[in-house]
């Protein structure tokens, strides 16, 4: 990173946090904010050679996690273009929302938009495998667009979400230790983006720099470690990219097989929501920097899973693989009536402690923790930090006979 | 869970997070706080059928740890009542305090209560036992009562405490893995409590669900894994109900001791206080929601061991059983001048990490320090997470030649 | 402790949190606060003796880690003074101040400080060694100076900082379990500080007291635990000292060495700056208060190493040594791109887990995070926790083929 770079990140870093101090919260025109993302892309590590000169790909690798979100096809060959006149454009048509996700696609049709659960089960590993199967396994595609939508998060709340495939959070990805993954993004979106996965390891000035609309990018890792790892999106601002909904996990199983279990994916997020503009509420910047957060939840809903819980059997293992995704916050996690047989801490089979009633997942970080389902009943898991938890971090685990 | 008692849940959790957003932290009446109050006691999975079927118990059990507070009798016999209107009774009666903890007999004699030290020491398991002694182990039976009163916690300050037998935390229970603990609890309080272990295994639904004035609910359970838990009053909104005084700690030895040592039991928490009325403090639910507390300390008063500290000789190992009862935030335990030998973030004798200068206690969780004292001084404990931590989370173990 | 003192320190936090609940965060005078600081600086258990008895040491030891800041002879001959009266002539010096850094030199020529990079790289034990090698090891003498002194910290920032040996953090201590470290302290500030070191068990109520301006203080200990140690003083308010700049790292490795590494160190701290004066920015005790830094990085700069990156080839494993110094905030550790080995949660080489990508380590807490360096890449290291860690805690990671 140039000299020139790196000072044109501390301009941008220092007018932030000069907004947060000021004394009426007042947030800088759309014009100013878009502006300043462009140039972060640029100026931080990793996503630096992004708009400059993104790389697309040529292959049409197949989609095989999408969740949730209808895929209609959207191949589109990507092309150059001037980049600053596009972001200019998406400043135009969003001039009234400055300093929030109300950008692109994000509000349209907000108000009509379906309420759907996220399904927390971990998806099965792909066995077909779309690639060649070898000593040391096999290989998955992954194509993930990004997206900017509504999603409707409760009865009552749409929100303009930045996504990764239409939903938040993004699918789930389910790899195992030494088996390839071969990523694709696409952005459909108004504003750069890029993926970041935890489970990589991998040059990220390369292979997390930021996607301008209509251009993809591949890149291919083989996750060395098992465990609960987060992916999202590493576009500056990080904050606003997470906080508006681009996020998700990465499930890593051991090459040897953890016990059988029911596992679920359980992505503890926060919500920083503007005002309501044509009935889809925003998220917003200036809220993120303040840190307290409008809703907390699980997998993007607040208490989703106390309305439609999570149900399995006395005799049960149940292995909740849990991700912080923050942006800000940990994830004090905790079943009522419950106490966590083994957390691991770091990649199972190591890294174990027993007899846990509760700990705490760092935001960017993610932990396994498992329990027997020895006795019927409900249970509701939580965020233990009730002030941050009580904004919708609850779900319920019923326990059949 | 209906969905109908979701959607009041949801309805809830609504207007208290519009009302923290608000320009000027209005709070809203206390009808309106103790109807939420009583809803939600309804709503929470694991309380649902309280107020509707709360089921006392005949049995009268012998009080087995009561401590710090005096224990006039009050087995009344719990009958039958119309809890809403008994709710209403206690509105009119506290109308001049809204949103906080000045309910019923909260604030009776504030001004004249005495100050007690809480005492530390982790009480010896019970030998002569109440019950049965088999393989398995004893039994105890515990019998604790849910009150309002006012607790002094230091020569200024009165608080109007929700409490488990007149004190804050409430009383030390000392168990074993494998043992039986009987447990009763009796409401003497105006609104609806209800006990949470997080020691035991057991359907929360129906052991943890609340109990309504001058009645009593009975379960028993047998803790699995060793341990500092936290338990709590967790009738809804939890966050108030921890926030006013509702916490304690239950220590599991495991069945080989630990090594001989010193065992002191604390707990860490936070004090959100409104304004006085009539020489007492009351615990404010609109500061709770803003996190920002005015006093965080160990076992219910701010700096009550500076005063009069915890004292050892040379030689002795120390065993501090922690428990981070929040409401919201974490414990960053650590001795000035000492490292710990041993934390068990887990159930010891597993679970253990050595040489440890800081850990930091998940709100909701509980964590074993082991250290020994090899040397004379005075020693301070603390929550090195200073900008609450000097709000009152400091002690003394002074060390003896 | 008498209770004389303690209840000194009970007033004392009182007022400070009442100023904070306070609806226009007005501060006290600048006489109120050096006032309460002198007091608390009695109150405080473990300093309690310093302004009354400092006692000075006749020795000279060689200073042996000095870094950053040019060594002027500053061996002054330690006098007798009226501590009170030197303090009120700071009070008259910098009236136009209250509550913040500005003491004494802190401000003087503040505008001409040069700017520094903070070596990160973890200094060689030293093997010349200034004292006897024997079974046990060998005797390394350390000599700080306390100084208010102007840092700057970016192209336009210059902060009015209270440091050891004049820079932020202080010097990097390296030493090794069973060592012999002989410590002093000499305040050349005009108000009092002192010295606590987490590696070290030895008794706080004599080592670690406050030393008043032209005195000194030497003490010596073995430490028992290898790790990465916070340093910080003491001296009340300690939100207060450690806020203003006075912190550092002490790395002490096990007997055993460590598998080769390139060993670098990074110190996460907040900083909360009042308004310019005279060019310069002094610490704001009010802000810290409120716990919402205006910048949290690595090390004292923001963004440091993303200007000057820390460089290291391909085969290299890398170890940080991490000390989160707060005063309020844990640093949630992570490196996009890449995932940790190995985590120290205590003393190396037990306490390990395996394949982690973001470990919390609390205030005043230290880890020390190992990774493998494979690939070649631009690797940015963060605190993942993004409300706080895009406040200035990034850095890059680059390794080069």
């Amino acid at each position: 990173m140039s000299e020139f770079e790196s000072r044109r990140l501390s301009e941008l870093t220092g007018p932030l946090q000069n907004a947060e101090s000021g004394p009426d919260g007042s947030v800088q025109s759309r014009r100013v904010f878009l502006a300043r993302t462009s140039v972060l892309t640029l100026a931080i590590p990793g996503v630096g050679a992004a708009l400059a000169a993104c790389t697309p790909t040529g292959s049409k690798p197949a989609d095989t996690t999408h969740r949730g979100a209808a895929d209609t096809g959207r191949g589109r060959t990507p092309g150059t273009h001037n980049s600053d006149s596009r972001l200019d454009s998406t400043v135009l048509e969003a001039e009234h929302r400055p300093g929030t996700s109300a950008t692109g696609a994000a509000t349209a049709a907000g108000p009509n938009v379906a309420y759907h659960r996220y399904a927390p089960e971990l998806p099965p590993l792909p066995t077909g495998a779309t690639g060649a199967t070898g000593t040391t396994g096999t290989t998955q595609r992954i194509h993930f667009h990004a997206r900017e939508a509504p999603v409707r998060i409760s009865d009552d709340t749409v929100v303009a979400a930045w996504t990764f495939e239409g939903d938040v959070p993004g699918p789930i990805v389910h790899t195992r230790v030494g088996d390839t993954v071969e990523f694709t993004l696409t952005n459909d979106g108004d504003i750069p983006h890029s993926m970041d996965f935890h489970a990589a390891q991998i040059d990220p000035k390369e292979a997390f720099r930021s996607v301008v609309k209509g251009q993809s990018l591949t890149f291919t890792f083989k996750p060395r470690f098992a465990g609960a790892f987060m992916y999202h999106c590493g576009t500056a601002p990080v904050l606003m990219h997470i906080g508006s909904g681009m996020f998700g996990a990465i499930c890593v199983s051991p090459r040897e097989p953890l016990a059988p279990a029911r596992d679920y994916v359980l992505v503890q997020n926060e919500l920083y929501l503007a005002d309501t503009a044509n009935g889809t509420r925003a998220s917003d910047y200036q809220k993120m920097l303040k840190m307290m957060p409008d809703i907390v939840c699980f997998n993007g809903r607040p208490n989703q899973y106390v309305k439609d819980p999570i149900r399995v059997k006395v005799g049960d293992r149940v292995r909740f693989w849990v991700v912080s995704a923050g942006p800000s916050h940990p994830c004090n996690f905790h079943v009522v009536g419950e106490q966590f047989d083994t957390v691991y801490l770091g990649a199972p089979p190591a890294s174990a402690i027993r007899g846990v009633q509760t700990f705490t997942v760092a935001p960017g970080g993610g932990m396994i923790f498992e329990l027997m389902c020895d006795i019927p009943g409900e249970f509701p898991f939580v965020n233990h930090g009730f002030g941050h938890g009580q904004k919708g971090a609850i779900g319920l685990l019923v326990v059949e006979p």
